[in-house]
């Protein structure tokens, strides 16, 4: 990415391109913008995950709860994000079967009681099988390592979508 | 309102209720769910208050910068969410003189470019010739003072789509 084509965006324009980094928080976009300009793409991924670590637990919690069900009411009402929507479907998770569809949405809802907060993962670095694996498995964790993973989790997700977006701007920028 | 209601509802069903109470920062509503019970509609706004102070500085400036110009280029795209479209559209931005369009346009754009957030002011209670004033005057203030000032708006917008949504949930809990 061109990052002289990055510094030079105002915030609006900084918004539109990397406002949903952070699944429906551009609040967290909005606020590293303040910290450009950025030596590179790293450096802003950077500011990003430093600006989440120093939110207080309900913060990161908050982070969690703004991400949608895995293969859940969003997906179903067609209200995901963009970014979501691709993102699970790649992963084969608008092509379940029954079974598989029945035995994630019990796994949510169970999670979701345990943690008041959503299974998180990323989907991109995963596939059907080993999200509902991984489901299984990270159901006995703790609250504290769940929230833990989850915004790591959070982390990785944003690293692709800031590197789709590298890639795109580079490309824009060649044109 | 009914507090028993919103104490019971799980954080999907308080974010379809809560989610923008803070424009386009569901994040503040998702993380204050973790203080509840609200004893009080005032307790719950005492919460979310209390999470925008605690945030840094770039945090308030992000949540600034999440809020829409007024009678800017949403309003034109129709891409407000509804609570703004309705603000907006009651305090008369919607019906502005060509002159005024004009004036505000230039008067935002310089308010900008000289704090690099918008300008934020609670709509509903002024009315397009204040809204022109308070811009034209609040523009010579200090970014510091500007800061506190638009996170002061940003509380009051807060607290009557609180009092709106109260009455909303009163009127279908007597359903």
């Amino acid at each position: 990415m061109e990052m002289r084509t990055v510094n030079s965006m105002n915030y609006e324009q900084f918004l539109d391109v990397f406002g949903n980094v952070i699944e429906k928080c551009p609040l967290i976009a909005a606020a590293v913008w303040t910290g450009r300009p950025f030596s590179s793409v790293s450096a802003l991924e950077k500011n990003i995950g430093d600006f989440i670590d120093s939110l207080p637990r309900s913060g990161k919690e908050g982070i969690l709860r703004c991400h949608p069900d895995l293969a859940g009411r969003e997906l179903l009402r067609g209200t995901l994000s963009p970014d979501s929507q691709g993102e699970q479907s790649r992963a084969g998770l608008t092509s379940l079967t029954p079974a598989q569809r029945s035995q994630l949405s019990e796994l949510n809802a169970s999670y979701k009681s345990r943690f008041n907060f959503p299974f998180v993962i990323c989907v991109r670095m995963n596939d059907r099988e080993t999200i509902i694996q991984q489901l299984g498995s990270r159901i006995s964790n703790s609250p504290e390592q769940e929230l833990q993973i989850g915004i790591q989790e959070v982390k990785k997700i944003c690293h692709l979508r800031l590197l789709d977006i590298s890639s795109q701007v580079s490309q824009a920028t060649k044109l």
